[in-house]
Parts: C-alpha cells; structure tokens; sequence
C-alpha cells in the first residue's frame, strides 16, 4: 500500500501515519492532501504521528512542507500524538518544527483547531489589515 | 512499528488500517482495541479500511471478532471506507460482515453511531424489555 489514507472530518482532514515516511510515500501524501485541502475546503489538518518512533530530518521537512502547503491554501496543520523520544530527537536535530502547530492527541489538536480558526475569524472582523 | 494506532475522538475511537493485517498485528489490535473500550468507556469503534485493497477470510474474522468484543463492553463497531473491490471479494467468499456495521466514510460511520447511539438510549427509556 504505498498511499496513506486521508479522513475527512467535518472542517478538518485526518492523517495517521503508521509506516516509514520514505521518499515516494512522503511526496504523495503531500500532493494528496493539497489536493484534497483544495477540493474539500478544508480549514484544518491533524497528523497523528503516534506510531513513528524512529524521526530524522527529512520527516520533520515534510512535517513542515505540508504545513506551509496547507497554510497558503488556508487551512492550520496540527501534528499530534508525537512520541517524547521522537520531541527528544526533532530538538538534538535542531528541528524545531516552525510553522506546525503541536497538541498532544487528536482531541486537543481539534480543541486547538476549533481556537485558531475561531480566533482568526474575530481577528479578521475586528482588525482586518492584523498581518502575522 | 507493531501497533497499530486507536486515536479517541469524544465518545468513539477511530482506527485506520494501512498495513496487511497478519497474525500477531491483528491479535495486538484486537487487545489494544478491547483494553481502550475498557479505559475510556467508548461507545462506539470506527474502523477505516480504505487502504485495504486485499481482503481475505482472515480478515474478514478479525472484524467480525472486534464487533462482538466490542459489543459485550456496549460499544458498536462500524466499519467505513471499504473499497468495491474489497466488498466484492468479501461476499465471493462468503463472508457477509454479521454483527458489523457499515459506512461509506467516517464522518457517515460518526453519524450512523450518533443514530444508534441515541436510538438505543430512546429504546431503553421506551422499552426496556426489548431485546436484540
């Protein structure tokens, strides 16, 4: 199987990662999930990356990657569930996973959508030329 | 990785399967996916098979199996995303899914649970006599 399944829920677009983000698989999920962002309007996207234990920086480059991706399609990326050895090894790499937003499982990370999206909705009504 | 991820969304638990189901992968899931029910008191199990393209009688008892677990710890257990081809070779071989529910995608497979979720409350109110 060399495609990773992604859910739509609601606003939000679920991704589970379970096997080795090689090169082939790594570029497809990003293609995929800008495609799907596009069609479905989606405002946010949740990686659960609780079964990677094993991290180098071509992971968290594609981590990054899809956030800005997303990003410039409107939609927040959230990875979630990552492993304390996996934070341990992305910071000893100097990774710091700019750009990509962290909650510690999928209910946070959703809980965390729903603040940002909220948030950046009464930002644009109250102060629309607020630039980040 | 020899897990396979149970990510907790509210009342359910969503599992996404990627990877061919062999022996030990499938009794850790069946365990993993027992014990959570258990901590978390779910109500229901949503069983993503989208990547699934091969299916054989193996599997086909795996989530039959799951079900009935689930069942006696009174969660229901739909599974969503099959493939045409998948549903195909299941019912070639016999195997019509007893006791599992189905549905075309997870935010269906979330709407099928709220349904019998809230139709099991009304009925036990109603009836409580009523019997499956």
């Amino acid at each position: 199987m060399d495609k990773i399944p992604i859910l739509r829920m609601g606003p939000f677009l679920l991704v589970t990662i379970q096997i080795d983000l090689y090169d082939r698989l790594a570029m497809n999920l990003e293609s995929d999930l800008v495609q799907k962002v596009h069609q479905t309007g989606a405002r946010g996207v949740l990686i659960d990356i609780s079964a990677v234990t094993i991290v180098d920086s071509f992971m968290g480059r594609i981590l990054g990657n899809i956030a800005s991706m997303t990003r410039v399609l409107d939609a927040e990326t959230v990875v979630v569930g990552m492993q304390p050895a996996v934070a341990i090894t992305l910071i000893e790499l100097g990774l710091s996973l700019k750009g990509v937003h962290t909650a510690l499982d999928v209910e946070r990370g959703m809980a965390l959508l729903h603040t940002k999206l909220d948030l950046s909705t009464e930002m644009a009504d109250d102060d629309a030329d607020d630039t980040e």
